[in-house]
C-alpha cells in the first residue's frame, strides 16, 4: 500500500492514540508527577512495540526514565536515531486555559492540550511515520528511539545515559522535531539554537516582614533592592551588563547578517500575533537578529511580599528571582553562569544578603547544512511544502543536541512542524492536525531520501 | 476596692477573655473571612456590656460594622471616645509562625498569636480598665466606644459612619492605643503618624506568557520591565523621584531635628533587633527621621511570571506590585496618588501596557503635646512606669485619626504600649503580659487624670 493512502486510512486512529498520551500529566517540574513520568514512558514503550519495533523498554535513570526502541533491519542501511521529550511543561497559570489542559479537544482544526506540540504531538508523528513505513513495508533505514523526560527541566539523566548507552544508540544522524516552521508558507529547517543559563536569586533584608510604616525609609527592602539590581542587568542599549558576557559571541558578518535577514519577516504581524504595542531588544540588531544570532535575559519569574487580594502594609523579608540567559556560539552556560553569579553580589548593597543558584543550561548549537541528512530533510520538505525549505537560527534552546554532538558524536537535524500560533509553554497550547499529517508524510520521505543517499 | 488590687485580682480572667477574641480570625483583608468580622464585632458587643456599658451594639455599614457602646453618667463629666479596631493583618507567610496564629499561647510571659497586640490586644485593655472603674466605682468619665473592622485595608466605611454618627460620638478627646512605645524603659506617647497612599500597578506585555527562548531578546519583558520602573522610583540617595513628591513636606528645624533624635536609638541594638547587615535609607537623615518625619515608598509585593517550584522558560504576560508610600505633613494622599499614577505612566516604555490602582490612603498626623488629655497620659504614664514619656514621631499611620480630626472636630491622644518585638503585621506576633496589665493600669489613671483636669 502507498504511504500516502495508509496515513489516510488511518488519520483518526493516531490522533486517538496521541490523546492518550496527552492525557498523561507528565509535568517534570514538579515532583508531584513523578508517577506520571513513568506513566508517559511505559505508554510510549507499548505505543512503540505496536508500531513495529523489534523492542522497546523504559530505561530507568536518576531521574525520569529513557524510552528506547529500535529496528534494526540490515546493517547496511543508514541508522537514524530519533530524539523527542515525553515531558511537558506545567500548565500554569491555570485560569487561562479555555480547555482543561491535559483533556485534549479537537476545534478548529487543531489539538487542544498541553504537549499537543511540544513535544508529545511532534515526537508521536515520528512513531506514526515509522508505522507506516513498517507496515507497508518501505522501511529502507534502521531506526532508534530515545525519548526522554527532562527535556523541561535540563536533560540531566540523559546526558549520563547518553555517556552510559554510547554503542546502544549509535546513529549517523539524529533526527529531531521539536521545533517550529518559520511559518506554514515558509519552511524551514532550523541549523541554529541559542544555549541556555537558567539562574535563581533570592535577596534578603530583615528577617522577618516588617511593619512597613514602623521601618518604611530606613530598612532596605529587599524587594525594591532586587528590581534595582535585575534593572541594572540591561543597560538602555539593550545589552547585558554583566563583565565578560559578550567575550565569546561570535560577531556575524555582513554577508551572514544579509542572508540570515532575508527570511521573510512582517514586523506588524509579529507584534499582532502577540499582541504588543513596539517590540524592544538590543540596539543595533533586527528582530531576527535579536533572537536567532544574539543572547538574551529574560525574567522568568519575580516573587516577594504580599502578593494576595488587598492590600498588607510591610517591607517583606525576602525577594526572589528566576532569571535565565539565552546564549549564542560560542558561549558556555557554566562560565555565563559563574559571571552572573560573581556580577549578582557584586552589585548588591551591603543592607541586603544575596543567594544565587545555577538551575540549569545547556550550550547553543549550529548545524551544518551540507550534511546528507541535510539535503534529505529539504527533499522531504520540498516535496510536501511545494518550496524549498530555508535555514532558520532560532532563538529556543534544545541543551541536550549540543550534548549529543559532544557526547556521541552524532549531528542533530531540526526538522520540527511548530508554528509560532502553537503557544507552546503557555496557556491554550495547540497543534494543527494539517501540521500533524503533513508532519508524518514528510518524515517517511525523509527516511526515503536518507536511505537513498545517506551514510 | 481599690483599682490594682481588681485587676490583680481578675487577670487571669481579662488573658482568657482577650482569648476568645483572639481566636476569631478577623482578617479585613480577604473576604474569605466576612463571617468572622461580624463575629467579633458581637463578641466585642457583648464584652462591653458585661464589663459595664449601659449599651452597646453592633451597627452595619457597607463594610464590616463598628461595634459602639457607651456608659454616660454625668452631663457635667468630660467624655472620652476609645477608638480601637477589630480586624487583624493576614496571616501569610502562614509556614513561618511557630505556634498556629489564631490559637493565641502564653509562652515565656507573652501572649502569642495574630492580634495580640495589634489591635485587639491594645484595645482589650481599654474594656478591661473600663470594667475596672466600673466595678470599683471609680469611673469619673463618660465614657464611649468606637471599634471598627477595617482599620487594616484603610477604614472605609468608618470615614462614613463618622459622618452619619457625628453627634453620637461627641467627645471632648479620643483615646488610642495602636501605637508602640520607644522602649520598656523609655515610655513615649505618638504625637505624629505617617500618612499613607497605597497603589496597585500592572505592566502587561503580550497577551500570553511566550516562550522566553523564541522571544527573548526581540519582547520586552513585562517583569523587566516593572523592575526597571520601581528601580528608577528612588535614587541612588535615597530620594524618591516622583516629580512633585516632596513639594508639601515640612522641613524641620535644625533645633526641632536636635529634639528628636535626642531619643535615645542605638542603631547595632536595631540592626541586630530585625537582623540587618546595614541600615539604608534617605541621605543626610537619621534612622529616627528616615521613620519618623520623612516620606518613604516601599514595595508590599511583587509577582509575575513562573513562581513555583523548577524552572519555566517564559516571557510572562504581565507581572505586578503593590506599592506604598508613607507620607508626612502636610502631604495629602490624594494628590501624592495622583502624582505617582501620572509619574508611573509617564516612565513605562512603549513596548507595555501599564494599570495603576489606588488601594487605600490616610493623611498624615500630629498631635499637640499642650492637650489637658495630653497631660493626663503623661500623668498616668509616668505613675506606672517612673518616668515621664517622651513625645515620639511614628512612622506609622492609622488613616482615620487624621479623618476623626477633620470630620468630628476631636483630636486623639496615642497611647499605646506595644514595643518593636512584638512583630506586628508580620509572623509570630505577641504582645507581653506585663505590657497588657500595665495599660490596663495606665488606662485607668488616664481617666483618673482627665476627671481632675478635662475638658
Amino acid at each position: 500500500m502507498e504511504v500516502k493512502k495508509y496515513i489516510e486510512q488511518n488519520r483518526d486512529r493516531f490522533v486517538e492514540e496521541l490523546f492518550e498520551l496527552l492525557r498523561i500529566p507528565s509535568v517534570s517540574a514538579q515532583s508531584a508527577h513523578k508517577g506520571d513520568m513513568v506513566r508517559a514512558a511505559e505508554w510510549l514503550r507499548d505505543a512503540l512495540l505496536k508500531s513495529g519495533a523489534d523492542k522497546a523498554e523504559v530505561m530507568p535513570t536518576a531521574g525520569n526514565p529513557v524510552v528506547y526502541a529500535e529496528k534494526i533491519l540490515e546493517q547496511s542501511y543508514p541508522t537514524v536515531l530519533v530524539y523527542g521529550h515525553y515531558d511537558v511543561m506545567p500548565e500554569d497559570p491555570v485560569d487561562e486555559w479555555l480547555t482543561e489542559p491535559f483533556e485534549p479537544v479537537i476545534k478548529d482544526g487543531r489539538i487542544w492540550g498541553r504537549g499537543a506540540d511540544d513535544d508529545k504531538g511532534q515526537l508521536y508523528m515520528h512513531a506514526k511515520a515509522f508505522e507506516t513505513l513498517v507496515a507497508t513495508g518501505q522501511l529502507r533505514c534502521n531506526v532508534k528511539f530515545m525519548l526522554e523526560g527532562e527535556e523541561e527541566i535540563g536533560s540531566q539523566s540523559l546526558y549520563k545515559w547518553c555517556e552510559d548507552h554510547k554503542e546502544l544508540v549509535r546513529a549517523d544522524i539524529i533526527l529531531v522535531s521539536d521545533t517550529s516552521l518559520i511559518a506554514w508558507d515558509t519552511p524551514s529547517i532550523t541549523c541554529g539554537l541559542r544555549g541556555l543559563c537558567y539562574m535563581q536569586v533570592e535577596v534578603t533584608g530583615p528577617d522577618r516582614d516588617l511593619h512597613s510604616g514602623l521601618f518604611g525609609g530606613a530598612v532596605a527592602n529587599p524587594a525594591n533592592v532586587l528590581a534595582g539590581m535585575i534593572s541594572s542587568l540591561i543597560d538602555e542599549n539593550g545589552h547585558i551588563t554583566i563583565p565578560g558576557f559578550y567575550d565569546d559571541v561570535r560577531e556575524l558578518s555582513e554577508a551572514e547578517r544579509e542572508a540570515l535577514n532575508k527570511a521573510p519577516f512582517d514586523v506588524e504581524n509579529y507584534k499582532k500575533l502577540i499582541d504588543i504595542p513596539a517590540v524592544q531588544g538590543e540596539k543595533g540588531y533586527t528582530t531576527m537578529e535579536r533572537t536567532g544570532v544574539r543572547p538574551s535575559l529574560d525574567v522568568n519569574g519575580i516573587w516577594g511580599g504580599y502578593i494576595d487580594e488587598g492590600t498588607k502594609t510591610i517591607i517583606p523579608s525576602k525577594a526572589s528571582a528566576k532569571i535565565s540567559m539565552r546564549l549564542v556560539p560560542h558561549q558556555d552556560y557554566r562560565k555565563i553562569a559563574e559571571l552572573f553569579e560573581k556580577h549578582f553580589r557584586s552589585i548588591a548593597p551591603e543592607s541586603v544578603r544575596v543567594e544565587v543558584k545555577a538551575l540549569h543550561g545547556g550550550q547553543p548549537y549550529v548545524s551544518p547544512t551540507d550534511l546528507p541528512a541535510y539535503h534529505a530533510a529539504e527533499k522531504a520538505m520540498e516535496e510536501t511544502f511545494g518550496k524549498k525549505p530555508l535555514p532558520f537560527y532560532s532563538g529556543g534552546s534544545i541543551p541536550i543536541i549540543s550534548g549529543f554532538e559532544s557526547i556521541l558524536g552524532i549531528k542533530s537535524i531540526l526538522m520540527g512542524f511548530g508554528l509560532d500560533r502553537d503557544a507552546i509553554h503557555s496557556p491554550n497550547e495547540s497543534y494543527g492536525l494539517e501540521n500533524f499529517y503533513r508532519g508524518i508524510e514528510t518524515i517517511t520521505l525523509f527516511y526515503k531520501y536518507f536511505a537513498e543517499t545517506g551514510k
